[in-house]
């Protein structure tokens, strides 16, 4: 894999304030958008709106919710250049994308990725997460806590999402975008490209639940999402339908569970 | 335009709570989400995940965003089978989407939609907004604190985003959607359709500026965005090149002015 040093994920401005004390300039920490064309086997694939960094965790990643790679043995090349913001993927079997699949593939899936899904036959065809793991409410709060605690660039800009995978005790892969999206396909990107396991483990993400957020979790085992912010019913129905547990609107001595509670288990009482 | 009643933007259901007293079931207020397949001259042209509402503003918002119809002149016909998700818009001239074009277009404007337009020959042969509208500070922070307390479903589930146009002076329209781009595209398919005005006009989102929101707002010529949230640094380049105030973070007594600070006049102090 060849990586083009990237450019950093802030920059700094100088904006006009105006309070009742009158106008002043000052300083400040904004995130950094760029866009990104990812090529699949020399074909123009799909342009994304991300932040400047990881571009192949988010190029994988983004392959791999989209079912276009299924795991890193399909990959052959990537090579990243972040100056010009095109990722280039070779898959081993060098397939040439159907157009008509292509095309109705990437125009149901774009602004809602994973549209494909929907209909009763694929869902029936998904195979339900089967992962025994349970986790305790206090993990689930500590997690939470130390996720938030995390995001650097999120306390500088207020502008990006931030994602992680987790074991019940503790992060182990952290990243975050402008794009709640790309937030979780950059984890789910590091995870194939470092054969890092999931199926054990529970992802953190910053942002709403919506379907296509848990389609993606369904697409790699994940047992368990947790998120400080609250699902659609839509989101819901499906992470019933797909034995993932659900917990949302996670607060400092709070959580919601909204599917598959058997989960939870009780922890010490304090 | 023949409609169907829709379904409501929300739905009750029960959940388990778990706090330091332990675990009890409540009933909380989720906002809905649908798959949404709109078809252009009987193609199919994508599939947008959205709130159950104003299905008609959203299918025609998008096709004027992403350049496929330019005003309501165009449009022929709309059908919305709010039950089965899909909007049908036929338009006058009842092209037949070139597959390459509509392939490259789509795909390029999916997740980071107006992509296409960053092309910097693209940005040349847009024009400038011109208008000499100005808006003091203090009609900015009441049309905010206006807009915060119009969002109902916002505050019963937590889970959408919303878009107003306003004059200076007081919200013309008002909508909302689980999508950031829904929202706006519910306000400009409203514009469209009932010939409402934009070019002297204020645009209100609750959420975080990215640079298809702006080219959006760029597309209808309309002079000054607002919103809560923090702008990257793409759609502040994009609003500076294209003549649009830019103001962002508003809090109950400050504002920052990224761009083109001259629409801001100084109110009466108080």
């Amino acid at each position: 894999m060849e990586l083009e040093v990237l450019e950093k994920e802030v920059s700094k401005i100088t904006v006009s304030r105006i309070t009742d004390e009158g106008k002043s300039s000052v300083e400040q920490t904004i995130a950094r958008e760029m866009p990104l064309t990812i090529m699949l086997n020399n074909q123009e694939l799909v342009t994304l709106l991300c932040s400047p960094s990881d571009l192949n965790y988010l190029a994988i990643g983004f392959l791999f919710s989209e079912g276009l790679i299924r795991n890193k043995a399909d990959i052959k090349k990537t090579i990243v250049d972040g100056k010009r913001g095109i990722v280039r993927v070779d898959t081993e079997n060098n397939f040439e994308l159907d157009a008509d699949i292509l095309f109705k593939r990437i125009i149901t899936s774009g602004c809602g990725r994973g549209a494909s899904f929907y209909s009763t036959v694929d869902l029936q065809n998904r195979t339900k997460v089967k992962s025994q793991i349970k986790i305790t409410p206090q993990d689930i709060l500590a997690l939470s806590h130390e996720f938030q605690n995390r995001s650097q660039i999120y306390k500088e800009t207020r502008c990006v999402h931030s994602a992680a995978l987790c074991d019940t005790k503790s992060i182990l892969i952290f990243n975050e975008d402008i794009g709640r999206h790309n937030a979780v396909d950059k984890i789910l990107g590091e995870c194939i490209l470092n054969d890092i396991w999931t199926e054990e483990r529970v992802l953190i993400t910053s942002g709403r639940i919506t379907s296509e957020i848990l389609l993606k979790i369904a697409h790699r085992n994940i047992p368990i999402l947790i998120s400080r912010s609250v699902p659609t019913d839509l989101s819901i129905k499906l992470a019933n339908d797909l034995g993932i547990t659900l917990i949302g609107f996670v607060r400092a001595r709070r959580i919601n569970v909204y599917t598959q509670d058997w989960r939870i288990e009780d922890g010490d009482k304090q």
